[in-house]
């Protein structure tokens, strides 16, 4: 099974969990670059006559690149073709349908149903929905024991009530965070098999033979799902999870480098490509920011999971905590990538000072990343030393460079410098376009209301070093987290040798030469 | 309808729209206060006896406390209970039966399923189950035609290619983004129906009566959840969107006055409440931070509803956009609770030369957010006056103050101050409590390498202030968001009497008196 790369993002999720936070990313994202002209065009001069002639290309283009981001999709839907087919075979031949007592469309039903991309999804469904069935049946056959003895009144009531108890209490249940997280569908399932038995008792009289047939056909139904999901391609969420965490790793390191380098970029080249640099490093925090919910639906299938790799149980919930740290790391970025874009900006001649400092420490933070990356990957501690060296080097150097700077001095002189290019931090919207002149108001007003006061022109670049300690510290937590999942998984102990993966990635790029964005 | 506040915290999430990320996080903020402790010593001291003897009670207590948190839940149960029972009359009563060509199982079905707690959720299903069925009811009687006129053998083929192509082709489809946000239930109501349809056509020759059948039952099913949604007690999303946007302006307006003035507080006394106060702004912002998900599920949601409040088209997606734009403010935020957990402080002589106007600044911005809060719950326009006066005059301040400060630079001395008052920024870990062990470790690492080095006493001042004024810069885009809000659903215009309101909150509270949590 080999990783697959969304071809323009460096963040990588697993596409069948994409909820709907991340499909609108996507969107954004995918409309943000170059297809941002071409959108706005679209909307200004299209008319309906001209969209609804686009429309099969649009639905052409959309279905080949969801396959083509990730051809497991083309396969899954295979499999589950070939399982529906395979279950209706079960209605279709005589003994078959006899042996599932006529009742075959709850098998087709459950196949529907259950069947999902991976075998955690797969399995806490099939679960849920077995565990369901067999409850409602069992309190089904119970009620129907006390209801087969009275008058045709008395059963309707007892029928009745039964009905509105069992209903008002389940729904009721789903509330209870516990039941909503684990066994919502269960309950959701329990309401409709209780029902279905029960109401069903009022005119046939042999329940028992119902309840039964209900759930052989759901076993049946069940069994053809997980074969399906465990034996033919399997895809399995744990592995989701991991590549998930490490791809974040590796894009934050890449994030971290690209908007330092930025920052201290002072060559012209740089206007041109600005905005597709800032739409890169904002995709790529968002990716991470965003991640929070898909990633609790992967931990949660991936515990269903059976061990698939060691015999050692694997820490899911870790992961979680590793994204958790990343998250947090991750908001440093977000306000470093702030700095960036500020409207007020330390001069060059002050901010070249601490320039070689800094990036080095972004490109150790960038390989810091990279090496916890690998050490998940390769299923091995991470590298004890892994802080000893560049880090403290970098650290001590930007200390250095403060210090040798007198003149970094708070009241200074009263040019609050700024770079005219373009809106200040807004969060992109929603269909990829910024309310230009919404924002160019804002602008004026927030120009009034900060550029017209006269902070020293020091202070933007103090507060970019200080972020860039504050990530230092972050970057430990992120360490110690990625360390506790190793020696919880019991992963391998490190090797001399490992040490080669990580060196070789060490090559200090120039200005222009910004690290590569996708795989 | 009265607003519903969850009792431990100032956002007010829609009770049944929180996703995995909510109530892991409700667990987490509901353990990490008094109940930690209480927890620790349970993990530790009790046996597993003690956790059955305890079950019971923990079960009661978290049933209790759903119903507390939001009565409305417990309102839709009871709704959901009636409608069951109202359906289930279909089943039971003989000429109603007979109407539903004794089918009425699936109207049963329809209820259970389409039934949410929203009206919007429930339109949403109730008509992708409506178009599902409908479409797929064509395409089965279509190819049952097709079929029809062959062998026995043929019709088993074209029936087994069929089930195999659509539900391949279907399946396919919900990977693409657009039907996965939009269709997806819709999609695997199509898949079940078709199957239902197709494969009982070979058993049963008269497949437009299923079809029809099955159409009706439907029908009769979600025209009883909408009933049941609309006109008893309804619950709108648009109305619990609104809701979480203001309390979100509002709880984020608290977070930075208490920020900032605990930054500035020297009283002894903070030390003793120093966590619980930690643990507050952090569940302030993560809630703002996890509600992308939920909030985007409801503007799905309240697009569905029909326009309760006016004559305009209310633009939920503008919504979206004001909560995005607040997403991005938070992180600000965060960077500013991370200065003051930062083990690396200005020394208390340096830092009270600020104090005054930057609390001053915070106390504005407070005012700001909780006047777009009001605004927007009175569905009036932004007050135009909103940035002239008090944050002005809080800038202004500032400006003065460190201008008046030239000892405030850089390379002053050597000695970078530490507050040894526990672990830097770490994300609260998944059961509210954190590796103790773990964390000090890696306080002692970072220690190393930071608090080893000179860095300058006034840059973890600079950068506090720096992003008070980046926090200004992002307030403006959250501003302006809310203005174009308040133009595009025709909110009122701004009157002078709507002045006494903001007016009144204008009270500053002493360092001592933090601003209140919950409503």
């Amino acid at each position: 099974m080999t990783r697959q790369v969304h071809p323009e993002s460096d963040i990588e999720v697993p596409p069948p969990f994409k909820d709907d936070s991340n499909i609108s990313a996507e969107e954004t994202s995918s409309s943000s670059s170059g297809k941002k002209i071409q959108k706005k065009k679209c909307n200004e001069g299209c008319s309906f006559a001209d969209k609804v002639r686009k429309f099969p290309e649009s639905v052409w283009t959309s279905t080949v690149k969801v396959g083509r981001e990730d051809p497991r999709r083309v396969v899954h839907a295979f499999k589950f073709g070939v399982a529906l087919t395979f279950v209706s075979l079960f209605y279709m031949i005589d003994d078959l349908y006899n042996a599932l007592q006529k009742d075959a469309m709850f098998a087709v039903f459950t196949v529907v149903v259950v069947m999902e991309f991976t075998v955690g999804a797969t399995l806490c469904k099939g679960l849920n929905r077995a565990l369901g069935t067999v409850l409602a049946a069992c309190l089904a056959v119970l009620i129907d024991a006390l209801a087969s003895s009275s008058t045709k009144i008395l059963t309707a009531i007892i029928v009745g009530v039964s009905v509105f108890l069992v209903g008002s209490g389940a729904t009721y249940a789903r509330f209870i965070p516990h039941i909503k997280k684990n066994l919502d569908y269960g309950v959701v399932v329990f309401i409709l098999t209780f029902n279905l038995v029960t109401v069903s008792s009022y005119r046939d009289d042999n329940v028992l033979r119902l309840a039964q047939s209900r759930m052989l056909n759901i076993a049946v139904g069940c069994m053809i799902c997980l074969i399906m999901c465990l034996l033919v391609f399997p895809n399995w969420s744990g592995k989701y999870l991991q590549d998930s965490i490490t791809s974040k790793l590796e894009s934050l390191g890449n994030c971290i480098e690209v908007c330092v380098k930025e920052y201290f970029c002072e060559s012209d080249l740089k206007g041109s490509e600005d905005g597709s640099i800032h739409d890169r490093i904002s995709k790529d925090y968002k990716g991470v920011l965003d991640s929070k919910a898909a990633e609790d639906t992967l931990i949660l299938h991936a515990r269903w999971e059976p061990r698939y790799t060691s015999f050692h149980r694997i820490p899911w919930k870790q992961f979680g905590k590793v994204g958790d740290a990343l998250r947090h790391f991750c908001y440093t970025v977000v306000a470093l990538h702030g700095c960036l874009k500020s409207e007020i900006q330390a001069p060059w001649s002050i901010r070249n000072k601490c320039k070689n400092p800094c990036i080095k420490l972004a490109e150790e933070a960038n390989k810091i990343l990279k090496e916890l990356s690998n050490s998940i990957k390769d299923k091995r501690q991470v590298c004890p030393h892994i802080l000893n060296n560049g880090l403290n080097k970098a650290l001590e150097d930007l200390n250095n460079a403060l210090k040798s700077q007198p003149q970094l001095h708070f009241s200074h002189t009263l040019s609050a410098r700024m770079r005219g290019q373009g809106p200040p931090l807004p969060p992109d919207s929603d269909d990829g376009q910024m309310p230009m002149p919404q924002l160019s108001k804002s602008m004026s007003k927030t120009m009034s209301v900060i550029v017209g006061l006269e902070f020293s022109e020091a202070l933007p670049l103090a507060a970019f070093t200080s972020l860039l300690l504050d990530m230092v510290a972050k970057l430990e937590y992120v360490i110690d987290e990625v360390e506790l999942l190793g020696r919880m998984a019991h992963f391998r102990e490190y090797r001399s040798e490992d040490e080669f993966s990580v060196r070789t990635e060490e090559r200090p790029k120039p200005c222009s030469e910004l690290p590569a964005y996708g795989a």
